[in-house]
């Protein structure tokens, strides 16, 4: 086969708010090849990916994304390694290619396992998918009776792991972040996984980090997530020596194996978060979810938006049965929600499993599609490179 | 003041080559505050970084660039450190921000200078500038024989230190580029500082790179650059404990101060090389140098374009004596050479001066703006997000 298509389309809620919120908006990618179509996505600002697709080449080294994947053969896994071994060096200095390249890929998995009747993971060489236990992952309410409402509810659907995140903590007091702590946990139950997510919000400061440790200690907390941006490596490893019970997450930033491997072997990481539409696709976070199991390191996917992008990002690790638990996402947006005819629902002991069917096992709804799709059109030096493509 | 405007101005040759030659466009940001403009430049790829200046929101992470400056007060330094702290709190999920933050950041630096009436330098707290010994930077010939007779021509033209890329080099055989590099060094002479760039073509194949190491030596070459990617820092590590006097120099991938710490830290590198239009600007480029000197890693610009570029690219080492040697570029294509009124030219000793002037001493002509411009417009949902601005 040779890929004949590559069709980005720009999705959105009407109206996107200023919250931590990533469902609002989607960047969905549709790849053709042999009469197969493959769906992929990538993650955040669709606008900015789009023009990575198809901009102008600056020199030998900086080329639209397009121009390594348009025309290539495409008939097996090794065929999508090679495809992304050429976006990065084609696309060296253009530095948003790894997030455009990882829907591509992702888009190129699904085609695959379709062609050959067989789920992802199983072109993974995964023999066997493990269930997941889903944590409900939300924002931290306004207050902290919110947040101890929000995760009784959600304890009473059936979570038995919960995340909270981003909204007001971090950016207040200590002690202000410990009574949501609390709350949460309350909410939930003493016997709960009780997960927080500082959203950076430290960037690398590891004094604001180390006032909020005592409380999560208190509360039980598994882990405490992302307290500084993906860089700052000296952070992470000085505040990881403090922290005790409550382990340390962080990676979703990591856009491609190295820098993951970086965090993996330098952070003190309990646990590396990958997001498959940001790493450069399913290619990279498989590495990644390897290196970590050899590394001691448990992974754990990074999903706030559809269900197309969780199955995205369940294959890489469907494999490793002790790293058990999964993001789930439980407040997203209507545009998330409707956008998938397949949802990866909880079974009735609350686990998650990874679509058996052939490829992702979740396609997209061309209704829903149209509903959301934002018109846009790029043009440069008076020829039009981009157009909302036909559905 | 505040920021009133912040513009992007697309330029490009008529014709872009498929070579390793980064000067064939350019992406001019011009910032205006309180009566003062100061001009900056983005590296590479700019329609993507205008897509990102302008995209709409995608969540509270992932805001576009322009969101952090406009409307920003713009007294001084701190308010510069500040707007890009805000630029990557507000844009954390948007790749191509640090490269846009960039030009933005450049910018802001001259227009302060410009205010205070001072060298950007000296806003730096850089005492006194001290000359740079500049290395011609240019292609690797198609052959050996090619590569000689440039070496030569350079060496005629009065540059002792020469750096040959990309090109055939690392592509063919090891033999193939050992004739190249003895060619550089025959036309250069035995004397002159030998300089040679690999522009990442091993990826992290460490057994492909060490295959070159015996021709380099041979020839004296004072550093080997970019043997790898810039995240594959345990290749450079390893390749570092075999190259003897051939130092590594890389970093030019780098586009926040963590990755340039990472390779101080880790790679082994001689030379750490950053560009200022990637890097987030002049600020980040500031904080590497500082850390590099203390590391005992000598701090050298990267820098293929225009003479704006190259202002920008000297001011964070200006004040660093004993890092002497700095990129220069000697076969830019016209748009980079007319682009600037003010040129920074070597003086009676072959030595390039910071420029004195305030800002950074480097204006761009408004007839090559015009000249050169490319004509882009973004359209998302009906709204008109981008049209090429008034000069």
């Amino acid at each position: 086969m040779k890929i004949e298509s590559v069709d980005f389309f720009y999705l959105s809620m009407p109206e996107v708010l200023d919250i931590g919120d990533g469902s609002q908006d989607a960047l969905l990618v549709r790849v053709r090849a042999g009469g197969f179509v493959g769906w992929g996505e990538c993650e955040a600002a669709p606008l900015v990916s789009i023009a990575s697709l198809v901009c102008p080449m600056s020199h030998s080294a900086c080329k639209p994304v397009q121009a390594s994947v348009l025309g290539q053969r495409l008939d097996g896994p090794e065929d999508i390694a090679r495809i992304g071994r050429l976006v990065r060096d084609n696309s060296l200095d253009l530095l948003q290619a790894d997030h455009t390249l990882a829907g591509i890929d992702i888009a190129l998995w699904d085609l695959i396992g379709k062609r050959r009747g067989v789920p992802v993971f199983d072109l993974l060489g995964t023999k066997r998918a493990y269930p997941k236990t889903p944590y409900a992952s939300l924002l931290f309410a306004e207050t902290a009776e919110g947040t101890r409402t929000a995760a009784r509810a959600l304890r009473e659907r059936g979570f038995t792991a919960i995340k909270f995140g981003w909204g007001p903590y971090g950016r207040g007091s200590a002690k202000a972040d410990a009574d949501q702590v609390q709350a949460g946990r309350e909410g939930l139950g003493p016997d709960g996984h009780l997960l927080v997510d500082a959203g950076t919000v430290w960037v690398d400061d590891v004094d604001r980090a180390r006032e909020r440790l005592a409380a999560l200690q208190q509360c039980g907390a598994m882990w405490l997530e992302e307290p500084f941006v993906s860089g700052a490596i000296d952070a992470y490893a000085a505040l990881a020596k403090e922290s005790g019970a409550v382990k340390l997450a962080g990676g979703e930033g990591c856009h491609n194996f190295h820098m993951a491997k970086h965090m993996i072997d330098h952070a003190g990481l309990g646990y590396v978060q990958i997001d498959t539409g940001r790493i450069g696709g399913i290619t990279d976070a498989k590495l990644v979810a390897d290196y970590a199991a050899k590394r001691g390191v448990t992974f754990v996917n990074h999903t706030f938006t559809t269900h197309l992008a969780l199955s995205a990002s369940l294959q890489p690790f469907a494999g490793l049965e002790s790293h058990r638990i999964c993001e789930y996402p439980v407040e997203a947006k209507p545009l998330a929600i409707e956008l998938c005819r397949d949802r990866i629902e909880r079974d009735a002991d609350g686990l998650v499993h990874v679509p058996e069917t052939p490829g992702l096992g979740v396609e997209p709804d061309e209704a829903a599609i149209r509903k959301y799709l934002v018109e846009t059109e790029i043009t440069v030096g008076g020829k039009l490179l981009y157009r909302t493509p036909a559905l």
